[in-house]
């Protein structure tokens, strides 16, 4: 029987999501450790999205193919995973039978991934490692404009990265939205799927426009170039989360 | 000169904001011993809330007379003092001049607490110690109504602490509001002064109603009670928050 789980987590300390041979464990490690705990067999995750290292996720969802000796509900199966996850930073918040024909990265129709800067003088406290610390004040409505070039479909190449594993660069972004809440700048961002970094190497190119280094205009060129060395840098993973997967 | 500082911490790992001769450090030594780094001077703050030990503040204030050597602005004693706080999860997030007559806790005309509760069976993980979590559903319309016998004013002598050292169990409530939001409630309490852990034990018997062991009638018996002993338990720090004082 497929299931499908929606999990959440605060990536500060994991490698990301995916298994690594690293001394650091990932998400889908810790997660397929829980579920050997819980029915004794090895199972692999699937998730929608592989998050890097430090990157949370409010949202994510993952499936996998379980075989019980015997009937549990979802919800026994939900608690029986967290009951093997005490000692760490991910809980499983739902748990559903899926179709055999369900996947979780290939059935997506739409991600939301947040991307949220703390913008002010002071160091954060209650928000380490959730947020990106950026001192100077933004110029947001610069960025909001500079920011619908991204909207539509592109050839991302200037913003992915160089190890990205995508076959095609070009990618549709259906919502491109930057709100200010008094400190805080949230960016949320929507498609079907993303390249490696993309969300991170955006936002860099667009807090280089809050700073009033760049326009929208280089923006314009960043993505005519097809050369990640024409965008600016990559934004840190403490501010980047994986909100919603729509299926 | 006196100077009002803003203050924002993570209480998690702070024996609260008073100054201890226990071995955990508060909020108040770390301050200081920041000051102390800044200006080689020993001073005394005082706050307009003594948080305990695991409640969390967004606007903490508190005032501190400083004898500078040389002239420096509010933003360059904000920065030096945050300077000295990098290994803390303290941070000054407004430094300004005070009249020579301003105290925190004494002039202050209104307090802000809010306390969050995340309600949901899975654990938290990036909320974890910054909510109370609580697994069963909670009836927020049942808590809402019991919450209005706390407004306005009466002696809280049930839902203070035995350790309290207010001269007077009478306090007055101006707000008593309670908001859902998903797996979130939000609880947000304001009055000019408070007792100690009132705000925690009021949320401590209110869980009560929202899991209909109690109604708004056991609210209003306990209140009229005047006995500790009649109220319900102590919720934990965890959830607490003081978000704003008012001038």
């Amino acid at each position: 029987m497929r299931y499908k789980l929606t999990i959440e987590y605060d990536g500060t300390k994991y490698a990301g999501w995916q298994r690594q041979e690293e001394r650091i464990i990932s998400v889908q490690s810790a997660l397929e450790e829980a579920i050997f705990g819980f029915c004794q067999h090895n199972v692999t995750l699937y998730a929608a999205g592989r998050t890097d290292s430090g990157v949370h996720a409010y949202g994510q969802v993952a499936h996998v193919d379980l075989n019980l000796a015997r009937v549990y509900t979802v919800f026994d199966i939900q608690k029986a995973i967290n009951a093997h996850l005490k000692k760490h930073k991910i809980s499983v918040i739902k748990c559903e039978e899926a179709d055999e024909n369900f996947h979780a990265r290939f059935s997506a129709k739409n991600k939301l991934y947040t991307y949220i800067i703390l913008n002010r003088s002071s160091p954060p406290t209650l928000d380490q490692h959730r947020v990106w610390h950026v001192r100077r004040e933004l110029d947001v409505p610069a960025m909001q404009a500079a920011s619908k070039h991204f909207l539509g479909t592109h050839d991302f190449t200037s913003f992915r990265d160089s190890q990205c594993q995508a076959k095609s660069p070009i990618k549709t972004l259906h919502r491109f939205d930057i709100v200010r809440e008094q400190e805080r700048i949230f960016i949320h961002v929507e498609a079907q799927s993303f390249l490696h970094h993309q969300v991170r190497n955006m936002v860099g190119s667009l807090a280089l426009v809050g700073h009033g280094k760049w326009t929208g205009e280089n923006i314009r060129a960043a993505l005519d170039a097809k050369d990640r060395a024409h965008a600016g840098p990559t934004a840190p993973a403490s501010g980047l989360y994986l909100v919603r997967v729509d299926y």
